[in-house]
């Protein structure tokens, strides 16, 4: 699937009890469902929601870009989404993935391979 | 220590290095740092980071509330936090702590203690 500009997300009424930002986004941490390890949180929109659960692969949008992209879609690292679980006041979601490589643009398994201390000292 | 109101981000130049949001904030994902559940995510301003790293206990910034808080200041339920982690684009934090109790309100040991199927069916 390649990148697919602009949203509906304001116009559809699907997943009512999430409480989207106002920008109509939702925070998704994502962690591995094998090692449980954090690899990095993602923006959804209503969108990028439905393109999870329709095709199984994590879909977020894109703050800095504008749209919606598959994770994975250039480096082919993929996230299979095993669940998606919602915290008690409906305004983040965690998704529990098996990734195909590296979370991360850096390479590293994870985005958050640094401590603050790294790169505050 | 009592809730502090107000917040003074905005005019300290501490951790210029984090991408804070338009609103001095940036998110935080709190991570069991023994079982590696996801409990929470939270959001800090500098204040709350500053006192977070001051206490080794972590503070978050109330959105609802407009006021920082120290998580378990009510509950007894106190984060003491091991490892502060930051994502590859500086604009998320992972906390890595031994949590006193249950991390939610409600009881249960992690927020996300339900899948969207549960609340979305």
């Amino acid at each position: 699937m390649s990148s697919i500009k602009g949203s509906s997300a304001e116009t559809q009424p699907a997943l009512p009890l999430l409480h989207w930002d106002e920008r109509g986004l939702i925070p998704a941490v994502v962690q591995d469902a094998t090692t449980n390890a954090v690899l990095m949180v993602g923006w959804m929109n209503a969108d990028a929601l439905r393109l999870t659960e329709q095709s199984g692969e994590a879909h977020f949008w894109s703050r800095s870009r504008g749209q919606l992209w598959r994770k994975g879609e250039t480096s082919g690292n993929v996230m299979r989404v095993i669940e998606v679980r919602v915290d008690c006041d409906e305004d983040t979601l965690l998704l529990r993935v098996n990734p195909a490589g590296p979370a991360c643009h850096t390479g590293a398994v994870s985005c958050f391979y640094r401590t603050l201390e790294e790169i505050e000292p």
